[in-house]
């Protein structure tokens, strides 16, 4: 039997509608024994970063039929973590390995889903990357611009929520691409961020922009070949029309609408139709086999300083609620990572 | 010097927004000399049949940097029609050819684009046929289902507007592929035309239906994984939250939206995302090289009686623009033809 420890969590209170508040989570003292349920083939973790996702607004709502299930109430939040092994029922992990995959938001956590974590190998690189360019984030911007979108060398791309942590890839992967790019963000310092650090060739802040088609057509004047959708809402109608015959839509995610109770309406989609668009919504998973291809491609990049991520570091489980919500907000700047501990 | 002949017209009165009215349009008395001009390669045509489609309307607005250039007030409106070539000045037809191509609303037309025009072949067949299931809106069914959605045995097909010039013959080609198939209209009489005639597994009337998300789980318990668009609006947002993992939408009209001046808003693409549905539209000229193969497959079924087709046809010029008008209250039964002679 292992020892007992005391063991905080973040859980949530009640399921959410609206907008997502601090108060709707609450730090929990528990305890925790550190040892694997005999005969099983469980994880003992003691996790070290947690990702703050937009996706995770989605689990906080009691949505039924989902794609993913609905957090449980009164239960600690789950998230994607870089964690250390600590105890393994599972013989593909040993004491000590450290490891990604969907841990709780928790100092301790014991996993019965070891297939699904990764094995981290390469700790030449901060660990912290493991919950963004090394992790789900990079492996989403990856596969959806290379495999969804079919970019060309010097074609147009538009990326939305362009410093978070797909954007900024998607930007530098265009660049690399020998594709113009233009980021939108919200606020001045992440607009100089995405010129002056990812190398985006245009940047604006779209909450100063009144009229979104003008803005675009401004930074567009022969379109947009290429649109990495993370927001929805206004800014998809806009570009829209601001596509060129034959783009291509990867339809990432849709943070501007999670929070609403009744999502915007999408007027022109009948652009659909005369520019021949194909949109595409993609779930990253499908495209994991992908990541050790992934890993090869960038490790040596990231090393060479070729390609440079920035991340948001909230530092103490507590602060994991603010953080969490900070996202949708766009507080944070860059990927929004939490650290538990550091080993 | 050809000789001088009347030449009846309809001619579009002026740009239109909102609902289009027989009244948009008006039937104008002229004269034509049957010759083609001296060194050109124009055409002189004699029109039989004009067809009338739903992408017409957007022609009818004063819409800047559409797909398709407006029409000229005060010109005959130009549409799809088989014709009887009177003289050539292009050495690839003959005095004699029937052909379809873009002609105008009128008895005689001089066309100086002869090199979009198809020789008609086969004449075994209603020469009306080349305005429908041998024409373009065949070769709309055609290259959306087989080549947009990627249909497989087995799957789940929903098609709206399904009684129409492309409706009918995704339902028969989702038949002949192995799926299940379901349409909506408009009329008892076309639900009734759906399932005894084009053999579609079930049909619904969807002005009787006032919870098109509750009808669509009716018939679909599992889901849909093709959904062949042709209306657009609230019928979208239904099949969205209806949809498998992994569907495809080819989106090919909207008519619902094309009255309109501000069009419904569409609420739930963040369905894309969570089902990774692909929704893709399409211009059938993109696809006009295959043409010839899809002839070659549809022919011998017309004449076999495997594959069935029907029209509504319209008699004489003048009963042109009411038929055009009727396609938006979905007073047509099948495809729209309007007869202006028959040899």
């Amino acid at each position: 039997m292992g020892e007992e420890v005391s063991n905080k969590q973040i859980i949530l209170k009640h399921h959410v509608t609206g907008n997502v508040k601090e108060c709707d989570m609450e730090l929990k003292k528990t305890t925790i024994k550190l040892n694997v349920p005999e005969g099983s083939n469980a994880l003992l973790l003691k996790n070290l970063y947690l990702s703050c996702d937009p996706y995770m607004r989605s689990r906080m709502s009691k949505t039924e039929g989902s794609y993913i299930a609905p957090f449980t109430p009164d239960a600690p939040i789950m998230g994607i973590g870089v964690a250390k092994v600590l105890e393994s029922g599972d013989s593909n992990f040993q004491k000590g390995d450290l490891v990604w995959g969907m841990t709780g938001w928790e100092e301790y956590s014991v996993v019965t889903t070891s297939q699904t974590f990764f094995k981290i190998h390469d700790k030449d690189v901060p660990l912290s990357y493991y919950t963004g360019i090394l992790g789900m984030p990079g492996m989403t911007a990856y596969a959806g611009f290379y495999e969804v979108c079919s970019p060309k060398k010097g074609e147009t791309v538009f990326v939305s929520a362009a410093s978070g942590a797909v954007g900024q890839l998607v930007g530098q992967f265009a660049k690399m691409m020998g594709c113009y790019v233009v980021g939108s963000a919200g606020s001045k310092e992440k607009v100089d961020l995405l010129k002056s650090k990812f190398g985006f060739d245009e940047a604006f802040n779209y909450k100063e922009e009144h009229n979104l088609d003008a803005t675009l057509k401004r930074y567009f004047p022969d379109g947009i070949d290429i649109y990495f959708e993370n927001v929805g809402g206004k800014m998809l109608d806009a570009v829209l029309v601001n596509m060129k015959v034959h783009g291509r839509i990867s339809a990432c995610g849709m943070i501007s609408q999670y929070n609403l109770e009744q999502t915007e309406g999408v007027h022109n989609l009948f652009c659909l139709i005369t520019k021949q668009i194909r949109m595409e919504g993609f779930v990253v998973t499908d495209y994991y086999h992908l990541y050790p291809k992934y890993l090869e491609m960038i490790i040596p990049q990231i090393k060479a300083g070729k390609i440079v991520y920035v991340e948001d570091v909230a530092e103490g489980l507590e602060s994991a609620p603010s953080a969490l919500v900070g996202l949708f907000s766009g507080r944070n700047v860059g990927k929004q990572v939490v650290m538990v501990s550091t080993e």
